[in-house]
């Protein structure tokens, strides 16, 4: 992941990414004690296994179509649809297209 | 603003309003004991005069271009720019066209 984090006043770029996506990995956008935006970029077909953080989380599609998992329910996420998951709740991420998300994450002190 | 906030695994729409903006009003999209979600509507002209909130914020352009005055610059933002703040900076925000912003606010316990 690209490391530069923005700082209090930065401009930071969420726009789509286009046909730049497929040359483009994700990135941390933003990372402080408590808080951390990152944009994960999803290629058609590429998933993020199933996995918890401990802290609440958003995940917002920017572009693209991902299938999110949840709740034991396979729910599906299209550019500009969100999803809010409380802490410790396992999801998975599967890219039905060429996809990517933003995600905000909810420090805690555990290094989650 | 709107009441119904989303709970763990629901969507939330976060798409442009376009022609219906101005005759939607903010809406606060989720709440819980940390994190807050809102999307602010901002007709041209229209402003959120200066202040400050406790806790670290995001400000992401949905549509249109806001002005933001923040640590004593202004910046504009268009659809698919973010900036960050943290706790306590005072901003303002100034709808140069019609817009929506989505504010993702870190809630502190004395209520911010």
């Amino acid at each position: 992941m690209s490391l530069h984090h923005a700082s209090s006043g930065e401009k930071i770029d969420v726009r789509s990414l286009g046909e730049k996506l497929t040359q483009t990995t994700s990135t941390a956008l933003l990372r402080t004690a408590d808080l951390e935006v990152m944009r994960i970029v999803l290629p058609k077909g590429k998933s993020i296994p199933e996995h918890h953080v401990p802290g609440e989380i958003t995940i917002q599609c920017i572009e693209g179509t991902v299938e999110l998992q949840a709740h034991g329910a396979n729910q599906i996420l299209m550019a500009g649809e969100m999803l809010y998951l409380e802490g410790n709740v396992p999801y998975a991420i599967f890219a039905l297209e060429n996809a990517s998300v933003l995600m905000t994450i909810l420090r805690k002190a555990d290094g989650g």
